[in-house]
């Protein structure tokens, strides 16, 4: 059995995580942390029975796991993840502070100087439809963001096979529900005003999810500062699309863009490229670890990509869980839903 | 033009007010307050294009002012409605400050002491189809909460009939939506903790609206320390509707027990009582200030009322409005949807 | 492994039961029916990568499975459980056409004459709670409704030890999600129609689920003729809670009736009494197979116990699995959320 | 008082311009018509309390009226139409069949030949921002498509302006409810299947709505085929969202196009274009006749618009009673929310 501690998990992540964990055949959760609840179960705060006990993130036992889930906020992760890697415990981060290369960017975005940037080196990006040779190795396992995730899985093969015409915009419109906006009570997620409504917000390149879009597609070879990312809240608990509008260098075919994305992701245990002629919905992924991916072509260098993922799994705690079991070459889909 | 104030508009019910005002062809709004948001307009927040600017209640200007409106929490209202009575100024209030008789009820029911005793001689309970005629030139009116309208118009015909057991319990399950909760951002209130989930609270006699059921029914003859309340809280924005089942004296039929209704409010602008075989649903009522009752025979002597409102029109803000209307001696229904 | 088939694959419950099997370890699922979409595969009816093919009824192999859950409308299925029946195959029945002991009844209720009342002897009527042994050898399992298993629950523990005031009403006030009507798209399922909005329907004694109700209260000793039922349509896609007021004998107390039903409990693996002061909520037991129990005193004799269940697993699909484990002496949580 | 007919009266639009000329001072309903539902009230079909009387269009009495609304289907409009203008009476046609110049991209679009090309010379198309004039003095007036409003009123200053590059894609990526889809029952429109969900569908250029969008950008010397369209329906009963995604011919800056949209809307009593830094959302036309503008620059040449109507309301009932207020004379806003 692996010994995993989740850092906090009173959060929608941390719990998410919880529960998959207690379902895991090979893993045994040896403490979850919580700030504000320390002394309290899980039960006390999810309407689950769940008997458990949360404590203060300095009395969690370091010593007793092998991996760390940490679900705190950017900022408040960097120190947990030092300790954790301090003590010899391999990290899944679900924060934005290992995800940037450049120190500059995340202080520019995150509005703090990054405290850790020693670790910087040792972080893997955690994609593992592209990335899955690194995740294997590596001790310290950023996750992406729920929208970077959807929006790069919905680019990847066109980056990989550098179909982009590089002068063009990439535009990644995207749809998500309420619980991206996590637990914390404020105006935008109270009921009244979230329901029956619909609210773009951080329109451009202003969302910090931004920042590590463009920082992929770049290394992927495409042209990153083209991205224009257009987040929108929806009335809906879980859930997210991005509708992305992509221009190719050349003339290229339905049949043709869609057997690449086939292709690319032929041994991918979670990705679902939709045939053609059917679009990609939040319902094909809801509570499941999957990304569904719908191609539809507009003019002959015109097409459409729309990407659904669960926001709260594969964009967050799914994602984690698929990295960890990766790290720990155990079977990728265990504990996962398909 | 009646010149009209309104304290306390930045919650869900000054709202409503200030919206049915603008519209209303006898009224000028003269000043609208909030104390956290002193200084802003009505436009910063909420998304309306009504520059009303908001004053601390301390700058409101009384001496210019024939009737305020009070939308302040409990306890807050009195000293406001205190000073406004000392400025001649006529008051509908929409706090329970006001609503009880018994200062010992109030203090058990809300935790606080009342500090304006003296105003209590004076303070008619706003339900229109029961005291109109003392509503006409009070001074001070009282709008009895949302739960208590929708309770007490299921059961006046009765009431004033004298039908009901006096042993038997009175159960009023009520179901209403998330804005009766108001705009603070709580837990309960969070969109993803509402959505999708249905949550009973303070079950049996302990909400605070128990305490003006209880003497209500009580004054008008009825067993209303029988009654047995339950709230339950159901995920969409406005609307009420409590399901009411009242056991009579003697046998009863359909025929009778409707027609006795009809006959009640046969001259009521806003009550729909309507035809034997149709259910009232949230429906019949939203965004209008009507009540819908519907008459269902089970047993000879059992039958089930339900009652809708709008949570926040007849059940607030419109109940507000239409006390409003009669003090004044105008059209009733002015500024009202019927 | 043991051989399966399900009948209606294509509605909620269907869906439904696939999915557990699909991870369920001891089930081989061999075929799949449905009539009006027979050539078609699940996945051309749902947005999952299930391409789990569907047959017409007639064409389904009997032969090669050794349990069939019917996911069929009442009267419809009738004649596949007779010729399941004949074919030696065991039956888990999720219609109505086994429930009711009295062919009377059913035809009263349901409007059509039964077609095979020799089966009904040996037919047992499905809440593992109460008729676990039965289950365990019975080749006929009639699935409860989702309102009787949540009212049920709810009651056994005062049932069984005999509480109830006879002459007493026992008034269950229940609440529902929209998947409860089916996947037919009419009017009242429109989500235009269902969304914020409540609608009461069936009041009293006529819901067809009263009858079930009625006939196992009274099995159990109870005044099953003073049940009265209020169903309630809410706009939530899946869940169930009924607000059950019920009069005791003799005067009690609030721990006194709490430990009766921890103690009748006790071992239920899927029954959730919870502590006192907390109050059953839907989302205790949404996508489990839990039923979350609470009970609240409000006079020495009046309780309310609020029973909740997730409508199609509970109170459907789950509780059809559950019964399918006990009866194939499987370990009774396989395959199922607890 | 004008007299006036609704043909179409069952479903929502029509039920929305009922409740409209309900309390439009100026107006007389002389007839509404159903043919499903004749013979009914619409307090039949809805729950309000309106005995209004629907009759078949056959037993229409067109000579008791000066103008009708036409809330039929497409081609089901056509010979309606035909009849009105043959008796004389204006019409305020919501139908797509008066909308398009050219019989063949009618054809094209909606798959069935025009009947009545004749009487496409005196049609006007009813944008009143673009086209006020002619809308005055016009005996048929073709209101626009909800998504063709809320993107032509999102771009028309710009192709007033003729700012707009000629080579680039007009990306309208736009969000409604399912009120959108009609009152038809269908699996689109069930509540589970809407309900926590978000689906795109007809994307690229292949929704009838883009046909008319083409026509209109064209006529106001813009690139119409340069249009890409993408519909999602969203879980919400009523609302209109269009980001869109537009490229100038030469450097701009926000408050220069900023300025631009208030100068063209500045005497325009339903636009709001709102301050910079603040973003459009459905709330901020919900239940009204606005269309609420946001502009939001990302780099020197790329601009998003956001573009926020009620589909029913501006998109629909409200812009067509705004039409007929134009066309009679009266006060624009009569019977309309601002």
């Amino acid at each position: 059995m692996i010994k995993v501690g989740v850092f906090g998990a009173s959060g929608y992540t941390g719990f998410e995580i919880i529960g998959m964990l207690r379902r895991h055949p090979a893993v045994e959760l040896a403490f979850a942390t919580s700030e504000s609840s320390a002394g309290l179960a899980i039960s006390d705060l999810y309407p689950v029975p769940w008997p458990i006990p949360l404590v203060a993130s300095a009395k969690a036992p370091l010593d007793q796991v092998d991996a760390v889930f940490c679900c705190l906020p950017h900022a408040a992760s960097m120190p947990a993840v030092v300790a954790a890697r301090q003590a010899g415990v391999r990290v899944i981060d679900l924060s934005a502070d290992f995800r940037l290369d450049d120190v500059a960017v995340y202080k520019k975005f995150y509005g703090v100087p990054h405290t850790a940037p020693d670790l910087l080196a040792e972080a893997v990006y955690g994609v593992p439809e592209i990335y899955r040779d690194q995740i294997r190795s590596t001790n310290l396992l950023a996750c992406p963001g729920c929208y970077p995730t959807s929006v790069l899985l919905g680019l990847y093969p066109l980056l990989k096979a550098t179909l982009l015409n590089p002068a063009a915009f990439i535009i990644a419109d995207s749809k998500t529900g309420v619980s991206g906006a996590g637990r914390k009570a404020t105006l935008k997620t109270h009921f009244v005003e979230a329901n029956e409504n619909l609210s773009p917000y951080n329109l451009g390149q202003s969302h910090r999810h931004t920042a590590e879009m463009i920082q992929e597609i770049n290394k992927l070879g495409g042209p990153g500062n083209n991205v224009i990312f257009s987040p929108h809240l929806i009335p809906l608990s879980r859930g997210m699309l991005s509708t992305i509008y992509i221009t190719l260098a050349e003339d290229s075919s339905a049949e043709t863009i869609h057997q690449l994305f086939t292709d690319t992701y032929a041994d991918e245990p979670f990705i679902w490229v939709l045939p053609l002629g059917q679009l990609a919905t939040m319902a094909h992924t809801q509570r499941t670890n999957r990304c569904a991916i719908s191609i539809t072509q507009v003019t002959t260098r015109l097409f459409i990509v729309c990407s659904s993922i669960d926001n709260l799994l594969k964009g967050a705690s799914g994602g984690a869980v698929q990295n960890f079991n990766i790290m720990f070459g155990l079977t990728e889909t265990e504990g996962l839903v398909q």
